[in-house]
């Protein structure tokens, strides 16, 4: 009944049933019709079956109110009744009009009947979070999960899952989740993992990251990571993709979709289940792309795929996709608040192969200047690369300094950094609050006018008012343009890896 | 004005000025006298030079007050009056007793004649908090610091800094930030840095670390990183050390001082300033062991200290160190919610080196028949390693699951793990809220009980309601005796670098 349905035994690398599921799946006729994928993501109706009163069903139906579905939606409930002030419906027939999408929300041995009811009622998808199928260890899960994904087939219904959450697409108000952004942006999501899935799209949606679409598949008894990753390579609202894998199903065709896929966009993914005796005896079995760390090497290698290991990552490299075009050089300037964390920072940026370039006597002078109308003296400042102005607030002061750094033309990046924690010190609601506030605003002025690639570190979040700045901030941030990072390590190696991208997939050049 | 000024110039990798203070710093005389040293984080008496309404001087004298300083405090301002409703003294001579230790908030060419009036009261220690010193480019600072220091030692006064926050010792209310623990603690820090001094106290705090003494060193000019490390050595009530060093100023020296500490205590050090063009031209110059990164590898190769290059890492060890004891194998149950979460956990525990065992079939036998007491299905559940338990909420069947996992003698470690941010799915102040409670209360009665080490992981919090629910966990989980982390990845790792280190130092065994 929680979001980890969405991820399961099945792929677990510690479970047996893993590698005799990839074994299963090779014997699996398998779908490649986009068509019907793509009603998938776009339903003009939907209907939750099981939608009972403190039930999942009742979560899942205020996610829709929520997030202003464009069509109607029809909770089922056999009691009848009414659910949040909406009528119920004893069954999928009473539903006054034709429904596209079913979330099911019933038990996983009632899911025959509900299939016969949705072929009836000519419904499309079934997206089940109902779980118990082949995720179950020594259970008739696996026949189940077969009988299920035969019947559906044989009545023209497509399967999510069964074990996931289904489909969010801000376009049309459809989500799982009642926070998630109403707009839509150019993300494609593919996560085998619900819980994963909830978690990635709240983090990225606060650095300013929107999707076109995203599925939670769980099981992937039916739709599956390939044809999802075909599908997101058709679709042209989707620039970037960003997966969470933890099984595959048929290795060589997953090869060719994420060639495919990442020739034509940039294609993030990350294996859960990467290390391990479990994927290891799966893979010495199958050989399947799934568990072999070899075959994943090689998938990295020969595609233009971008490898990660955290769900945090996935997000770095999305906001630099989004914000930070192809550097034309490796030279970085630092500037912002702490110098302990200026230095952590550069040492970060140098050990991602970046070089801290020095700063021109002209440029040095002309920031001492500039300074110097602000304070009587620059005790307390660094005036090299990094650069410290923790000692002056004022937007007027923060403003120059930033403007002088973004005319220095050898610069490539612009990187902006303070903790927010320390802007707090010595006692909250002191002037240094301020301080975080105006720098902000002077980056993104200065970006705005410049042009010059901006990136913004918003550290050391410790205290929930620590963390309520940092959002309101990174919001505004990511929203003037800024690409927002949390961690100055990550920044720097997101960085890295999408500049190896672009040097990979560029255009040949001197 | 504010806490950076704890780090300088003097010690930015990128500063010409860097490697110049390295050549000078090795014709000074050198101080070894552990009396002085004791005395200085031992003050029985305060006086703040530069006490104005205002002023920084007004933010140390708060610190003080909250933090219940055991002795006199003196704010001195020439212009005479109260501050904070406390009374100050026109000068230090005003000041009706002795003074032992001096803050000193005033501009750097006024601190001759405040030295003069030390010497004249008896004062045994100045923390300068001043800065405009060496750390300053194109000016008088070097000088005027060499000045400093030369009429300092002439009068018998020892100065930290300049540039810095000066020291931390809670056994006596001396404190540099009001929020920072009131009980004393077992690890000893140095750090250059004073903003990464606060916010490395504030953040071990959060995990149940508490500290002995800890001090902000600033410039280094007198009382220095040696000097520090041999005290802490012999301090009896510090049983571990934390370092954060940008500049060493006597390789030699600073060797002999982490291999005696190292030898007797566990001593983690992060070295600021570890990459770059900065760096290395400064080690080409003058081979200190500041600048070359040789030198530091050859340093935790030769002696026990522990190489961190985070300020976070250097918690996660800390915490390890504190609530972890030496594992007798590498066999790791991870338990908690959510699939997704569970597999990326298992893969960093692999990861490091560790083994995610699997459940022999009497565990999960009865681990079946305990699940099934609340709940009808083991749909959603893993039943195998990592276990996912999402899917109950009752304290019962919690400390049920961890007892049984505990009571498999093949493990050497219990590791619980869940995601703030995903209690809140599908919406706040849902009844999951209550799982990520009753889950880690089992964990700490089952830790209690049986006493099988455990750690604690709370990660993925996004909101401000997330780390408000994470601090309170966290603070009651380490009052109970569990390690807690905010990543599985830097838990794993950390536990690594501790297992090492154990193996290094521990006594031959077969």
């Amino acid at each position: 009944m929680l979001p980890e349905r969405g991820r399961s035994l099945l792929t677990s690398p510690a479970s047996k049933e893993y590698h005799q599921t990839i074994v299963n799946a090779h014997h699996r006729p398998l779908h490649g019709n986009l068509g019907s994928i793509g009603s998938i993501f776009n339903p003009a109706s939907v209907a939750i079956a099981g939608a009972a009163e403190g039930r999942i069903g009742q979560a899942f139906l205020a996610c829709l109110v929520d997030s202003c579905f464009h069509g109607p939606v029809y909770p089922i409930n056999p009691r009848g009744g009414e659910i949040n002030g909406i009528k119920t419906y004893r069954n999928l027939a009473d539903a006054p009009g034709p429904v596209d999408y079913v979330i099911s929300c019933i038990p996983s041995d009632s899911t025959r009947l509900l299939i016969d009811d949705c072929a009836d009622k000519g419904v499309k998808t079934i997206a089940f979070f109902t779980a118990g199928f082949s995720e179950m260890n020594g259970h008739d899960g696996r026949r189940l999960e077969d009988d299920l994904v035969f019947r559906a087939r044989a009545r023209g219904i497509r399967v999510l899952g069964p074990n996931c959450l289904g489909v969010y697409n801000p376009g049309i108000g459809l989500s799982f989740s009642s926070d998630f952004p109403g707009q839509s942006g150019q993300v494609g999501l593919l996560c085998q993992s619900g819980g994963n899935a909830i978690y990635f799209i709240r983090a990225a949606a606060q650095r300013g990251i929107r999707f076109s679409k995203a599925v939670s598949y769980g099981n992937a008894a039916d739709v599956d990571e390939s044809e999802l990753l075909d599908y997101f390579a058709a679709d042209s609202d989707t620039k970037m993709v960003a997966a969470y894998i933890e099984g595959v199903k048929d290795g060589r065709r997953f090869f060719e979709a994420c060639h495919k896929l990442a020739a034509l966009k940039p294609l993030i993914i990350l294996k859960g289940g990467s290390t391990g005796a479990g994927v290891r005896a799966a893979s010495s079995h199958t050989g399947a792309l799934a568990g072999s760390e070899e075959a994943w090497d090689t998938l990295y290698r020969q595609t233009n795929a971008i490898r990660v290991d955290y769900l945090e990552e996935m997000v770095d490299i999305l906001v630099t996709f989004n914000y930070l075009p192809r550097l034309e050089g490796r030279n970085v300037i630092v500037c912002g608040a702490g110098g302990g964390f200026s230095v952590i920072t550069a040492d970060d940026y140098a050990r991602y192969g970046f070089d801290l370039v020095g700063l021109p006597q002209h440029i040095r002078h002309t920031m001492s200047e500039h300074i110097a109308r602000f304070v009587k003296s620059e005790a307390g400042f660094m005036m090299a690369n990094p650069v410290d102005i923790t000692n002056v607030i004022t937007f007027d002061s923060h403003y120059g300094t930033l403007q002088i750094l973004a005319g220095f033309n050898d610069v490539d990046l612009l990187v902006g950094q303070f903790s927010v924690n320390n802007s707090v010190w010595p006692a909250s609601g002191s002037k240094y609050t301020v301080w975080i506030d105006t720098f902000t605003e002077a980056l993104a002025k200065v970006h705005a006018e410049t042009g010059k690639p901006s990136a913004l570190i918003i550290h050391s979040m410790l205290t929930p008012f620590d963390l309520e700045k940092a959002n309101t901030l990174a919001e505004r941030a990511s929203q003037a343009g800024l690409a927002v990072f949390h961690s100055s390590a990550r920044a720097a190696l997101a960085l890295k890896r999408v500049q190896a991208y672009h040097e990979k997939t560029g255009p040949c050049s001197a």
